[in-house]
């Protein structure tokens, strides 16, 4: 067992349920010793990892290609979302998924034609590009700080606890597979193919010999809830031994996390800290009962982490 | 570079095409140079790391599974696909596949219900588990070989050179996804998560506190022709630099290797060798022609493999 210090942990049962854990599972001969090609981990992004609050990141990322798809077109400049986003409404469309997590799908539908549409037709490479350029020069509206200075310090931290541990961190998030991938190298030392989230449909343009991948405009997979574990089966083929998330959505993917009785760690990010970054429940709440009734080891950012960003 | 001798492969022109664009990437500081991350290689499967004839190895377990259900179910009896697989007739379903590359879907689509079907609601472990029994016991109709001795030894020997290289090799098959995957370990060295395929719909099952992922009843993707890139951005994120085929579906996959004008090494395996294995070019038509126009390299099994089989 690789024993780097979880500075950023406070000291208590949180931490100590991790250290255990990773010191069962790497115990050679140990009744729950786990090879280390099988020690996957999977972690959801938004509210996980980095900050979701007033609204996602990526929102911000597609209200501004909205306002310039409408200042292009402005036919668009009436109708939702492209109004909201010329007149830098991010609340409009950030309370679409939140209400998606309460049961009511009646603003993301409104949002989904939109959302496919924002960069169809572009190749794959030119998107990404624009999602550098985004996280180049966006900041966070109420923290004041790049959006990548958004991440939770205690969780980097984890992450690269874990991997000197010789897990395998994936990434399995709601938020959008391409929109990540850039940036969740020098985030979190992971590799794009290690990012599962949402995508939209794909297509492929050959010409001369040479070939590109475009993306379309239709949303493909929207990664969350039972998605999440079918998406990990299909990218990663193993069942995950850790699991990480905040919110409702995750709760599928923390079910299954842990095979047939073996071994398994559920952490699930409490956002209780109004000081240092957000306090809200609104989301979480069939997470917080399935924690309970579980034993999934809850983790209070105001009491679990000495520090939240660096 | 690492040294390894490709000891099943002739002295001559395909070899030297290899060792050359090996030595091309790996040269740290050379105009070729390509980091270790992004040496990514691509191979389809069938025909091209193992035999394909005469007929798809995952049709004997299909057939296997189709005369299975109709024992089950007597009124499956007389329509196909499950009549072919009552009385062996392996021929009728391969043919489907056979006529798909050559622009006739007529068969292909009588049997995509029954493929679907074949193994619905079954837990993806216990779908894993007839696989490894199938091969534990199934054997080449006319080689007289156990089916996992029918890996091609010079291109296994290809695939752990590009791994002692650093390259990272992932199979991008139109064959089932969840069929290759309990056996690239232990045949090439190519762990689940880097099997991209073909595959069913899936769906989740949960109960008290646990989790499923089950297989469906009908076919999500077939990962062939313009699929094929497709997919590859989908799991790995990067554009491959090495990619291996052998037929028509590969022909997309083989141009989208090598990014704007970068190294790239496209290989093409030709079935010349009537004797260690077959002759055949049917379904291999256009990327034959694609090899000349584009400089492809083709790999002639009889003139550049000393061993076909270990």
């Amino acid at each position: 067992m690789a024993d780097l210090a979880l500075g950023f942990w406070t000291d208590g049962p949180t931490k100590s349920a991790i250290v255990d854990f990773v010191g069962r599972v790497t115990a050679e001969g140990g009744p729950d010793y786990v090879a280390p090609d099988d020690r996957v981990a999977v972690f959801d992004n938004d509210g996980t990892l980095w900050c979701e609050k007033p609204a996602y990141i990526q929102l911000d990322f597609l209200v501004r290609r909205f306002a310039e798809q409408a200042k292009v077109d402005p036919s668009l400049a009436d109708k939702q979302p492209y109004k909201a986003a010329l007149s830098g409404d991010l609340a409009w469309i950030g309370d679409a998924v939140t209400m998606h997590y309460q049961g009511d799908d009646s603003r993301l539908k409104e949002l989904v034609g939109s959302i496919g549409a924002a960069h169809a037709n572009m190749s794959v490479e030119d998107h990404a590009a624009r999602v550098n350029a985004f996280f180049a020069e966006a900041t966070h509206p109420t923290l004041g700080r790049p959006y990548l200075q958004c991440t939770y310090a205690p969780m980097v931290e984890l992450l690269k606890y874990l991997e000197a541990n010789r897990f395998t961190n994936y990434i399995a998030s709601g938020g959008g597979r391409d929109f990540m991938r850039p940036i969740t190298g020098p985030s979190y030392g992971v590799p794009p193919e290690r990012v599962i989230g949402s995508s939209v449909g794909m297509s492929y343009s050959e010409s001369d010999g040479g070939g590109h991948v475009l993306i379309g405009d239709t949303i493909d997979v929207f990664d969350d809830g039972p998605e999440k574990p079918i998406r990990i089966w299909n990218r990663i083929g193993r069942r995950p031994i850790l699991a990480a998330g905040n919110s409702n959505g995750d709760v599928p993917m923390l079910c299954y996390t842990g095979a047939h009785g073996g071994p398994a760690l559920r952490l699930l990010v409490l956002h209780d800290d109004a000081e240092r970054e957000f306090d809200y429940t609104a989301g979480a709440e069939q997470s917080l009962e399935y924690a309970k009734k579980y034993d999934w080891t809850v983790v209070s950012m105001k009491s679990d982490w000495t520090t939240v960003f660096v």
